[in-house]
């Protein structure tokens, strides 16, 4: 379903690269970006990416209960009332990177009806994973596939060349920081954070509650760590991701959560690994190993913690200067100057 | 002059910011931006800064004739003509950011007809500073004022919220590489990088002028250093600066050579300090040094080592997304969203 990138288009734009009017590699990861880009479309852009798309994840959990998380469950769906009406930090980005907002329930607790809220929902949040298993299997499959759709539905109104994606759900750093532990086989006391603000007490609370429900899981079998202690959301957007792959379309990570569905997405097939983007690099220990995992480096450090695709949209622009050095710059030649000695 | 950044103001966009519906403080380095424009501002921005200027200096420098760079000195003028003509990188980047370029000639060895280029020429490059003062007082003088009297031009026709500052010039890296060495009061062996990528021989070279003419230096008088080592295009980069910063402008800077021309700025009156951003880390080693010594902590991290206000132009995406933030998110009571425990 997921080609390999094309090594033969990253090799073409390194030799288009290295003819345009600069000292060789003197814009350093804009040039990566740019060669990744060509792997990825299996071409030399020939056109700036201009067209992006932002897709928000949310849904709630049902470890919330535990009280692992600063804020009431209730701010999931409040959270979503303010994306969908543009007053949140991802609307105010992405009016700067002019890019798109679309933002799919996957299981909110309570269903919010609004017209351009997509549909995604596969249940009123996960179960309470400090006590079972936050899914079924079959629920698993379900938000794998309701993510996909959610992408195909959004392309088949408009063409995107880039997509940055990212999340919303109380709690979620919880159900990310046991996904990256059991994927990255990582011990629980390193990778915890503290979310959007927990003191010492709960995030003793959270690293006990994982170490316990990390013990039922199979860490080698993705859809044991999903069905334990995934998201929804965390669920929806690797679906989002394995089907943007599959259209050959840039996917610009964002913070931990997200980070978690990369994951679970490179288990499921590691020909994703080269349409990754790392944005930015939060805050909470487990982004790290996770983006280690996979081999990916961050090009922004701003010190976020937020989510909502925030991260993700800053690095926006960076991947449209990279499109725009390559297919817009002119070689030595083409531009008559002298070249090194 | 310059007034100082008004710390009420910063007061009172870090009030507002921190009822923003988002966790205390998880948007870092973004809140900080923000805070540092209204100081710069004098008040909470009331709209996007979505009116950006790109300045590029540019001049020719007598000490490439010793063999310093990579590349002969024709390319100066000939790297200008392609930001005229719109092929180059620091367009490219600027079409992203939806930025204004303008190129000044501060002095290009051979003069440029073009009717987009201002004239701001002193003189047809310095002298070669590893045998005599590579400008006088005077020129000195004037290359400050022409800078302000370029500011001041554009200006008059246009208004802007945030302004980048880039470079053009062979061999400037060396005369940058001098001014950080004394105004820093660091050792041109830690300091001195390749440039556009000389070899060891001729890094070795560098040192050893730099360290001779840094002799005849007085090092705590930054006339005596701009006059013995300065460039033409870091002068008139300097007036740039100053004339932004009594103007309230915020002020990004780019690599290594507007480094150099900030710690200038800097020397001349030390108020400027509150309006510059830095945007990026060169490889260049005087990068840091410069960066540290006016206590600026750079926002990307790409490798860059190209100059033509690349890095700056990358980072003017963060300063519209911090605006942004500050006057289009709504607060917790603004949007109903229930706070934190």
């Amino acid at each position: 379903m997921i080609e390999p990138v094309d090594q033969q288009a990253a090799i073409a734009a390194r030799t288009r690269i290295d003819m345009l009017t600069k000292p060789l590699g003197s814009l350093g990861r804009i040039e990566e970006l740019a060669v990744q880009l060509a792997a990825i479309a299996g071409k030399i852009p020939a056109t700036a990416y201009e067209r992006k798309a932002v897709i928000v994840g949310a849904a709630d959990h049902g470890v919330a209960v535990e009280g692992v998380s600063a804020y009431p469950q209730e701010v999931t769906g409040q959270m979503v009332l303010g994306f969908l009406g543009g007053f949140a930090a991802v609307n105010a980005f992405s009016r700067m990177a002019r890019a798109d907002v679309y933002v799919a329930d996957f299981g909110i607790l309570e269903p919010i009806v609004h017209d351009t809220l997509i549909d995604a929902r596969i249940r009123a949040g996960t179960r309470n994973f400090a006590r079972e298993a936050a899914l079924t299997d079959d629920e698993v499959n379900d938000a794998l596939h309701a993510g996909a759709e959610v992408l195909d539905g959004i392309l088949a109104r408009h063409t995107y060349d880039v997509l940055a994606v990212g999340d919303m759900g109380i709690a979620n750093t919880t159900s990310a920081a046991a996904t990256i532990a059991a994927l990255c086989n990582a011990d629980p006391q390193e990778i915890t954070g503290r979310g959007t603000g927990i003191d010492d007490a709960g995030r003793e609370r959270k690293i006990a509650m994982i170490t316990a429900a990390l013990e039922r899981v199979e860490r080698s079998d993705w859809r044991s760590v999903a069905r334990e202690v995934g998201g929804l959301e965390i669920l929806g957007l690797a679906g989002v991701m394995l089907a943007a792959a599959a259209r050959k379309i840039p996917i610009v990570l964002d913070g931990v959560i997200v980070a978690a569905a990369a994951l679970l997405a490179d288990a499921i097939d590691p020909n994703i690994r080269g349409y990754f983007i790392a944005s930015h690099l939060s805050v909470e220990p487990a982004h790290r190993v996770a983006l280690t995992h996979i081999g990916l480096r961050p090009y922004l450090d701003l010190d976020l913690r937020l989510g909502e695709a925030t991260g993700a949209v800053l690095a926006l622009p960076l991947i449209e200067a990279a499109s725009r050095m390559i297919c817009e710059m002119h070689t030595f030649a083409e531009a008559g100057v002298s070249s090194a000695s």
